[in-house]
């Protein structure tokens, strides 16, 4: 991590309805579900997503501002974190649902679905 | 229960997009936190919220259509109920999770909360 960090907020002051307002997209649930069952730091490109780098990076900041990524440099990758004890102590139980409930969904053949 | 009332979605067809799209409105979350804390039906009218009935009805109808409430007739009362265990079923523990993290928020002196 060196000093081309972006800002992140304070666990503090996420709010829900900026959690909701960011992962009521699809694309950025599939983010963080990435990340869940990963169980490590995503680098930006690393991620399945049918999306364009630049889509990309916009919805990691949505996640970053509302406080459910860390974001920060490793050499000149830009690796993606979940911040997951952290908004766990904010929302006890609602990642850990909402990630559960993204899972079951991804695992039934749904039309547009993965 | 009367031929008046509206249709409802199948449980099993209820979706987590659905159900996200509509507890992204702080009014919706606050009908359904406030059928929680009640632990009873309640009627169109009966909820602490400064919106319009025409405005209220539209809120009613969308979660109703997203699986979250069972709307019906009590003579001419037109009266809302959680489908809390259906949902529940669907997606296990989340329902509780956004009940419980909209309800601290409200606890907090935020601007524009209750």
């Amino acid at each position: 991590m060196d000093d081309r960090s972006p800002e992140h907020p304070d666990v503090r002051t996420i709010t829900l309805q900026q959690i909701l307002e960011a992962l009521v997209d699809p694309v950025r649930r599939s983010i963080v579900t990435q990340l869940w069952e990963a169980g490590t730091d995503i680098r930006c490109g690393g991620f399945d997503l049918p999306v364009s780098k630049s889509t990309l990076t916009h919805h990691c900041r949505v996640l970053r501002e509302a406080g459910l990524i860390r974001q920060y440099y490793a050499g000149t990758a830009r690796m993606n974190a979940l911040r997951r004890e952290e908004v766990d102590e904010a929302f006890p139980g609602l990642l850990d649902a909402l990630i559960r409930a993204d899972r079951a969904v991804r695992r039934e053949p749904v039309p547009g679905g993965r």
